[in-house]
């Protein structure tokens, strides 16, 4: 057997968004970059309508953006949160990205299951929501099981959790791409053996 | 800014343990296989004490495997289930595993809760978990925040769910490793600001 590899890239428009050293200092402008990045991976067609990125949370400065790419790198694991938190630990040299100080994940919409879980492997201090849960169910994303207090799951582990920044502008993205026609592609549904 | 790349690679010792096809009926000795993976991740050093693999459910050909790559690839999402979906995928060609028929993730202890959200998404149809959760928390792994009912929340989802399954040898791998002065990484514990 030779054995696989996987190599998880970002998009090569985002070389554009992030081409000299981005510092935004204010989060809610943090999240409109990020609502930027779900929208444009929309329309590039380099994957479904969620952006996400890691900043180092007092002074505002890009250490990673991530999006979806489930499709482009066939793997169901390349949530726009997985790739930021992936690719910040490669620009940071650790798995830890609180070894290179307080940081902030910002994410264009509430955390699926997967997600939400690797938050605190992470070692992110901060987490910023734009859409939530309801509004990615509501155009027929699962976003899985969840602990019912997620967020004070979070809390509990000292990470601060803000919610509905620019909930509207990042909601509108999931509109546009299932009135679009975007695929909504969920875990398989399996039928029972008899 | 030079856009970050992630490349997940599985150790090179792998390929003695999967040089040829493996076709492992017997579900038993599928986990067999897979605690000794995370058995030799430790002997290698290549990382912490867990293995998984994805195999073909009913011939038992494994697609994929996976071990911990959480310190020797600086990504915190590396843990041995994700490793062996991603690989999978690759392997497959799709992110949806299921596409390729029905598979079977095995794992050598029951999945921390990223890795419980992420088995939806891969499109398994059986999880098979050997050391319990509380067999990974009692050396001192922290295993997440997962939703109270989530084996009943993966059957829910038709994903057939098998625990127990050489429990004792896996969790001896678990406890050989903390005996040995492992490193037991968790997520950051942050201290909130004043």
């Amino acid at each position: 057997m030779r054995l696989p590899e996987y190599h998880l890239t970002l998009p090569a428009w985002m070389a554009d968004v992030a081409a000299d050293e981005v510092v935004i200092p204010d989060v809610v402008e943090r999240m409109r970059f990020v609502v930027g990045l779900a929208a444009r991976n929309v329309a590039e067609g380099t994957g479904g309508p969620f952006g996400a990125a890691v900043f180092v949370r007092d002074t505002g400065r890009l250490v990673a953006p991530g999006v979806n790419r489930v499709v482009s790198t066939r793997c169901s694991i390349a949530h726009a949160e997985i790739v930021a938190i992936a690719m910040a630990g490669q620009v940071l040299g650790s798995f830890d990205l609180g070894a290179g100080g307080e940081m902030e994940l910002v994410s264009s919409v509430e955390p699926c299951a997967m997600c939400l879980g690797a938050i605190p492997w992470s070692g992110v201090a901060s987490l910023v929501c734009g859409a939530r849960d309801e509004d990615a169910r509501a155009v027929g994303f699962d976003e899985g099981d969840k602990p019912r207090d997620w967020i004070a799951d979070l809390v509990d582990r000292d990470i601060e959790v803000h919610l509905d920044v620019l909930r509207e502008e990042a909601a509108r993205v999931l509109y546009d791409y299932a009135l679009a026609g975007g695929i909504i592609y969920n875990g398989r549904v399996h039928h029972r053996h008899a």
